[in-house]
């Protein structure tokens, strides 16, 4: 006899927790599957900000379970045209959300797209669709029925995989002795992570300095290059690789986005102590 | 063989997740009810807002599985005499809250009381009762009871649910060319939820205007009606109906209540542009 | 036949619910134990406030399941030498979380340590640890394992429970007619919760008294003995025992942190009026 398992779903959005957006999502989902656990990955992404929601969906990737359903809510564009997108990947993955980058930096992790659909099955969408709560009315039931084993050809119909919106990110430029970078994103802590990684350091022939520097906005401050926060002395800066392997400036029990006046989106360069 | 199911306890409150409150209610129906899906709602109804936690309960209820157990604890008379009330609908729905209204414009969506206790049983409150968290030690308890299936008579001795406190809202008043109205909440987005619905632009004459006007507090500005934020222009407003049903004031990748400088409870005027 | 039942995991941290780090640590236990409930008793502690962290922790032990795992991470010293800790108490309860004391006031109230590891298994921890990120790679994959049934021994190898750290907590000083203390927490409602309980009012002979006194930072005043907020006039100051069993200092439908000017870690004195 087959056994049915309901699969996990992991969900991502800029809801944020002041309304009820994501319990209105949930109860949606409990509807359709009552037996699927939900993963909040967060609903803190900043509204509206397709980038940073599609840079903590594909750093979380591989920490989710396997058979993971990714749902995936940052949409600018509620309500206008743009696919209403259901993708498998070539892990065999899926991943649910509007067609304007926001999954495509998760999918490549998970080896690209094979096969996409419109959402668009009378089944599957609540009616009317509010033309402003797509999360509710179309991706949360589209996520549910394919945590319960649903196809996705059942969702509706086939859209060409290669005509979907592909996110670039921002790369580091590597010269000798610097880095030109710029700020990804600022966590709770005050920790930047930037567009940059260890690779990059080593291309600039930096990877065995001990102390560098960080020139930012009229800042221009030495950087400890060390493993963990505490390795340096209260409110010095260090340089490390965060969890998701990106580098990241940090402050031992303080603030680096306050200390160097820095935010998302912010230019600054690594570079050799005094050089 | 009877299988027994445990029924999902939709879960919405005023405690915010600043604190364990939140945290606390989950274990104790986790106690109770080791199998119980829980759905937060919402925790962040602003402190003591009764009406509000009302209006977002009604609103997601019919979002919500069939057989779910609505706990809804906004609270300001904790510890006072009012009931600690468990009530069972026409539809055949429970809720569970104090009787101050909270719970009454989600009743009202499920057919109306036909049942209310208060709760009171010595197997079901938690001893002895925090003056100052019935949602711990009297609420929480009683909806996971009843979650695994308990009678409503278990709970404690019958109510006249004729008695039971109901919230009335404020309603739009329509002239010619004319919706008075107020601001009835602000969601993270900045867009303003009004105390109107379609049906009051269709009296006052409106239905078929492209561009209104919105009168605030010194404010006059125009107002296009859409179906969603992505068919304004950046910058201006746009009236939509919301997820709930209601007219909403919206800025396309904005805030309207920073546009307009209003919000909760503010009145304002829809009407015919420069009528 | 033998049922497996995985155990409910309760977990607090200082991650908040901006960034993806609870998530994450979700995904984790889902991926080790798919069938394990996760009581997230909140995440709000502040940043690095291990004393908090603690103080929560052990006031909610009496209302969490019986067979709960509790995961605690506020970690200033992630990275740096402190054990990966993971215990059992004589109550049969585990723990985990770092070695900073963290843990200590909830297996106090749970008969103590009967058996301390250190987390080290390369079948438990996620490979490579990120040294910034013990929360994911350490103990949520710990929690998740002995959530499922695994005995602590297969976690890695023992530690001296003799040497593990253990908090210590402010005490109230009382005089006849006085008791000076300080301010263990503020919470949502902006009521103060005092390092002083019941006993010691009633060791400065104060507990028949309806009305005493406040006396803080230049600020001196009355403070009505009652059993909840409701009793007292909107504005005026009531002491209150709270739902953890302290001395708490509440306004009806106000905030006592904003009415008196003191928050976490000041001093104050109740004592009787005008004395």
């Amino acid at each position: 006899m087959l056994v049915s398992v309901t699969r996990p779903i992991v969900f991502l959005s800029d809801y944020g927790l002041e309304d009820e957006f994501v319990g209105t999502c949930h109860g949606v989902i409990a509807g359709v599957a009552p037996e699927c656990r939900i993963i909040d990955l967060t609903h803190a992404i900043p509204p509206h900000d397709v980038r940073r929601g599609a840079l903590v969906l594909a750093q979380a990737v591989r920490f989710m379970p396997a058979d993971a359903v990714f749902l995936a809510v940052v949409d600018p564009g509620v309500g206008t045209a743009r696919w209403r997108l259901a993708v498998r990947t070539e892990s065999g993955s899926n991943l649910v959300g509007p067609d304007n980058g926001v999954l495509s930096l998760a999918w490549a992790r998970l080896g690209g797209v094979v096969e996409a659909v419109e959402i668009a099955s009378p089944d599957v969408v609540l009616q009317p669709i509010a033309p402003t709560f797509h999360g509710r009315d179309v991706f949360a039931p589209a996520a549910a029925h394919l945590a319960r084993g649903s196809d996705l050809a059942s969702l509706g119909p086939p859209v060409d995989s290669e005509s979907l919106v592909i996110l670039s990110l921002p790369e580091a430029e590597v010269r000798r002795g610097r880095v030109f970078t710029e700020v990804l994103a600022q966590d709770r802590f005050g920790n930047l992570q930037l567009s940059a990684r260890p690779v990059d350091l080593e291309a600039a022939g930096l990877s065995s300095a001990r102390v560098l520097e960080v020139r930012g906005l009229g800042v221009v401050a030495p950087l400890h290059v060390v493993a963990s926060f505490g390795e340096v002395e209260h409110g010095d800066l260090a340089l490390i690789v965060d969890s998701g392997g990106w580098l990241a400036i940090a402050v031992n029990e303080g603030s680096a986005a306050e200390a160097l006046g820095l935010s998302s989106g912010d230019a600054l360069t690594v570079a050799e102590l005094g050089g």
